[in-house]
């Protein structure tokens, strides 16, 4: 099986432990729209992604979303195993935005191997802090960059994603991803089809000048 | 020494890594005010606080401020070691906000000891996994919560850690923590003087309604 390839620090690992995850690691393949972690009553175990991608994300009480950040190939995902980490205390979404293809390893074996190789316990150490990053950087935007700016980057990033000019997005699912409202989506599109920056068509946006959206999200 | 006392992990470690921690631990007393650590060129080391309280915040590029959590006696820091932890690329300022005295542990035994002992990764893990666990309140409160719930939670938990009704703080240093405009906050003391639950004086902010506050802020 080549979990060995994609599983980062494999290498560092004794004979025992890669046999115990070898056996352990379960493929575990989702159609696009699944929904694989819902919040810290889940347990599955951390996720290594084979193909595909996850879309990370939390929601408010009255069920606005903001999306986190996004996992793509050879990440791994600690999130899914909340168990294993007590001092996570919050509760994430974890969806797949395209067909996807992951192994799961128990959250059982993985607690083990963090309490027994000091290789695992600082690879941990290093998800969390990458996400802890990426976190950081979503705060810094949300308070101190205006929305333009925000949704012009959001635009460039989900283009360069699906290669293509033409989103094929709702405002509403733009708002999910923004922590805000259709609202004030639609009216901030309407405004970059003014400018010449997209044009919008029924449940798609299209770019229409990168330049200039670039330059706006700088 | 009592850094014995104030580290939690101490009993879990050999007893070279016990002598190591002793010889290499230095006691840090600074005065209020004091900026401790500033952005990630700095790396002190990990601190391990005996008394007083320090502020951690980010900076925007623009110089606004906001406050992502506090630290109290026996808690320990790692964001003063960045070099520490390489997948943590944000920059925080850490400063004293009273007269503080703690232990700074060099990164570089820190650094020895993570890569030796299972107990010192798993204690980082959960450190940064408890800061990242704040931080993500705050952005849901930031994301979600309108600024008169986040102003009168802000007031009682002052009052709370100063054990003062009257709050000795500028509307000024209030934006700094709160990511806010001084204007902001201004306008919204004004509007909870008018409702009885402040009273504003030269340089002070005086709680005069809790019970009411207390409400708005749920």
């Amino acid at each position: 099986m080549d979990f060995a390839e994609y599983f980062p620090i494999w290498g560092k690992l004794t004979d025992s432990q890669q046999q115990r995850l070898a056996s352990n690691a379960e493929v575990l393949r989702v159609k696009s729209g699944t929904v694989i972690h819902n919040g810290s009553m889940d347990c599955l175990g951390p996720l290594v992604i084979r193909s595909g991608q996850l879309r990370v994300y939390i929601l408010s009480s009255e069920g606005r979303e903001i999306t986190l950040y996004r996992l793509f190939e050879r990440d791994t995902c600690l999130f899914s195993s909340s168990c294993v980490m007590p001092d996570i205390q919050f509760d994430v979404i974890i969806e797949a935005e395209k067909d996807s293809e992951m192994w799961v390893i128990s959250a059982c074996l993985f607690k083990q191997l963090m309490e027994e190789s000091v290789v695992v316990a600082n690879y941990a150490n290093q998800l969390i802090s990458s996400r802890f990053t990426e976190v950081m950087w979503l705060m810094g935007q949300i308070m101190w960059q205006s929305f333009d700016k925000r949704l012009a980057a959001f635009l460039l990033e989900e283009s360069a994603l699906e290669n293509t000019p033409v989103l094929k997005i709702t405002h509403e699912k733009i708002a999910g991803h923004m922590g805000t409202a259709r609202e004030v989506v639609t009216r901030m599109l309407r405004y970059f089809q003014s400018e010449g920056m997209v044009k919008l068509t029924r449940g798609a946006v299209e770019i229409t000048d990168r330049q200039k959206l670039r330059q706006l999200a700088q």
